[in-house]
């Protein structure tokens, strides 16, 4: 392609330019709770014990620039998403398919699985269950690969979605700065007020669980009704997370505690309804009835250092709050699941999503995904892995979840080979998607990097329903919508003295007409 | 008095109760910009050469409880006050007679009325004056003094009021602290929904700024129009500036841009209309117009190292740009027109408020100021101050600018007998203020502190007058308003152990029947 006003975007700075555009961000930035808890490395704990220092959330200086048919398609394909893994949490059959599969080289879905059964075997006593979940993409370019060009899935959360609260105020700040002119006029034929798009995923997610908690009904024990953040502790996204329960208050008027996820068998318990009983530390006479568990811990195995977080994890899935997520949720949101639906010529979809349009507009967004198994896919995949050339186009992931340590591209057959062949079933191997190449600059701890960056888009979804085999109603689904969304931002390793690898912020799009950014 | 339940005001905390409220109160003050940046001492600037650290702002845990009858007062009497001053600065006779007192004892005073000589030398060519108002007061509780208890002011600030911004996030925090329960049931009957008060200061005084510039009236030279903030570098207390800067833009649609003081002559230039053009220096090629000086530095000496800023002053104050506030104004505000209104028998007051009924109001928050010259009030507040019985109900304060060093109480005897005759008139003799006795929680830099402490009460106001001796509406007001409010809380050094002096924090009213606090 000829070269384009896209090329030299985002502008240069002048160091006066640069100094007004930070200037304001960081401002802004405070004043309006875009900030996270400074890093222990940035702030040792002994400086700050009370923990009253906050910092400027890692940002970018520049919304980035995004084809706008690909965000138009990811929001609108949103709720189709949230019925697809409505859907498969409520197919306990299927999903124990996939767990099986898993058991043998995943542990901590044997144990969410374990959590499962155990309460099932006692009976589930909420047939209403929340998803606010998160579909992660990459823009793909059509390249040497099979597939088409256009938005693939990187990932899909159905349990703590994270960033829903400061990516509402990351594309406020980026409006901002555009109507304080803190971007050089050299850029106002790009970045400009119909360019940006306001997430409001903030404000959408909290409606979410005011749904859910509206739902629950009145309380059968009299008390006063709560939703439970269930949290990791210390939380240094923690203002990410305030901003939703703010806006549950607020906006909903529905009031909202914070739960160390280990403290959960201190403070909670279940009555003989269970009901589940949540009793506040600071206020031991007065106990809440909680409606609504909303997970920002508990999806890695790190939140289970001991057996009696599984026991916490158990007690909270046998009550009759509603869980967002609830185990089976969790579960749909393995990589396996993922993994299954995006095997050429998969079967699976289609169980979930009977309108083959529908249907056909989701599996567009798939890249394609094999097994390292002996399945036909899986055979093929071998080939495909085994061989430089042909790996050159993929990535290696293990199933594992929070397993980190993927293997790219050329990598790939020299680690395969040091691997014993009854381990390659805990990897699959996924179609690299090649993202336009872009540049930014990310500002985090203080310090400016400006170079090469890839671009995440992240689309919100909430989505009420029932389960229950025995229920008239079962697969009801009360609440389906999209609910803004979130760019994230991160170096892409290409340039010396670019953007570091993990150096990460929140950004908001920059909607250009499709293919632009240096494609 | 009786015991009452005010006497185990603010109530104990559990050490569970206390978590709870820091924990809520430390997120929600960052997420809603309730922070300043931290201090040296806390944060070393080469920690954080960029600056993105921030800090809770010093605040009270608990809203003090004040009479609500003295703080209806405060409020209802401000207009008056508004009048007042902004007479005053229009009276530029008598308040040349000030000044011919203080030129020998105040160095600062007689650079500022050689500014108004220079530009009235020109001719002044804005006859609109903008005032940002706050008035400062005690709450007086009657014991042996002469004058009666009630509202007491402390001083007048006629330039760069600050915490108007901080003030109406400390009174949403208290109501948001109470709204989730982290004050105790035990309090309950006092702090109440309906004890606190929302300050409206940020908004209000916004709305302020935007009077004035929309009464500018249109660009003489068809640019751009903007508020020009003049301001210290660096600025810890930004954010509550930037809340007004803030409220300008998004709720009145102004733009307004931060100009340190001592860039002011880099940065900005006058036409041969004496019309003010700012050039940010992000933006060289842009000129706007200034239609409105918010001076948020240029009060204190410290202000003024070289004869440049005051080069910088007169430059501002000759431009066509409406001052807040203009020379005369700041000149209105300094301590010996207090003194000279406040002196018992003055007849000051009713020449600038005719109307007796409001004159007396006015009066009454008076506490008697005398001089120490040769007045008969001056023989009487020498006898007053040389004697230690009656010096205990005295304060002796240095009549200059920014002074400090108040000498109190039975103090005051053996400092002015080791100080020469001639330098007496450089003080003022003010009677004490002795506030009801009160306690709270102060929270700062992270340290808690409980103890006896003293609260300020500032009411804002705003008034948009028109000078001018040649103009038939000279003296008309274009605005005058009441602007919100300010509790401001100090240690009062009362205890060991307690709350430290100069420990001050933004807190918000819990109002309480008159007298019940303490008194």
């Amino acid at each position: 392609m000829g070269s384009s006003p896209h090329d030299s975007y985002p502008p240069g700075l002048s160091s006066e330019e640069q100094e007004y555009l930070l200037t304001n961000l960081k401002d802004w930035s405070i004043a309006h709770g875009l900030a996270v808890r400074p890093a222990p490395s940035f702030v040792q704990p002994d400086q700050d014990p009370a923990g009253v220092l906050a910092a400027t959330a890692p940002v970018t200086l520049f919304p980035s620039l995004f084809p706008q048919n690909c965000f138009e398609d990811g929001l609108a394909i949103q709720t189709a998403y949230n019925e697809l893994y409505s859907a498969i949490a409520r197919d306990e059959d299927w999903l124990k398919g996939i767990v099986e599969e898993l058991v043998d080289i995943d542990e901590f879905v044997g144990k969410l699985w374990q959590t499962h059964l155990a309460v099932k075997k006692e009976g589930y006593v909420q047939d209403l269950s929340l998803g606010l979940f998160r579909s992660d993409y990459m823009v793909h370019t059509d390249q040497t690969s099979a597939s088409s060009s256009g938005l693939k899935q990187v990932e899909f959360n159905t349990i703590a979605s994270s960033f829903g609260g400061l990516s509402s105020q990351v594309s406020r700040l980026h409006k901002y700065l555009l109507s304080i002119d803190a971007y050089p006029s050299s850029a106002t034929s790009i970045i400009k007020e119909e360019a940006l798009r306001q997430s409001k995923s903030a404000s959408s997610l909290a409606q979410g669980l005011a749904a859910a908690h509206r739902a629950y009904g009145p309380s059968k024990t009299g008390r006063s009704l709560c939703v439970l953040f269930v949290v990791q502790n210390p939380e240094r996204n923690v203002f990410d997370q305030r901003h939703l329960e703010y806006a549950l208050f607020e906006e909903n008027d529905v009031r909202a505690f914070r739960l160390p996820f280990e403290q959960t068998l201190l403070h909670t318990k279940l009555d003989q309804e269970r009901t589940l009983l949540y009793t506040p530390p600071s206020s031991p006479s007065t106990t809440y009835e909680v409606t609504t568990i909303y997970f920002r811990a508990g999806y890695s195995p790190d939140d289970y250092p001991e057996e009696k977080e599984w026991d916490a994890r158990l007690h909270l899935e046998k009550s009759r709050a509603i869980k967002c997520p609830s185990v089976l949720t969790h579960l749909a949101g393995c990589k396996k699941v993922q993994q299954v639906l995006a095997t050429p010529h998969s079967p699976h979809l289609k169980r979930f999503l009977p309108d083959d349009k529908v249907a056909s507009k989701v599996l567009s967004t798939f890249a394609p995904i094999y097994p390292l198994d002996d399945t036909e896919a899986g055979q093929e995949a071998k080939k495909l892995a085994q061989n430089a050339e042909s790996a050159s186009r993929y990535v290696l992931k293990p199933q594992r979840e929070g397993g980190g340590n993927n293997v790219y591209r050329k990598a790939i057959p020299a680690f395969l080979e040091k691997l014993p062949q009854t381990h390659w079933p805990a990897y699959i191997l996924m179609e690299m998607i090649e993202p336009p190449p872009l540049t930014n600059a990310i500002f985090r701890n203080g310090e400016l990097q400006r170079g090469g960056v890839i671009g995440e888009l992240g689309v919100y979804g909430v989505c009420l329903w029932r389960n229950g085999a025995d229920n008239k109603d079962a697969g009801q689904i009360l609440a389906n919508w999209e609910a803004g969304y979130l760019l994230r931002t991160k170096g892409d390793q290409s340039e010396e003295g670019g953007v570091a690898a993990g150096f990460g912020a929140v950004d908001s799009v920059c909607l250009v007409a499709s293919g632009s950014p240096g494609a």
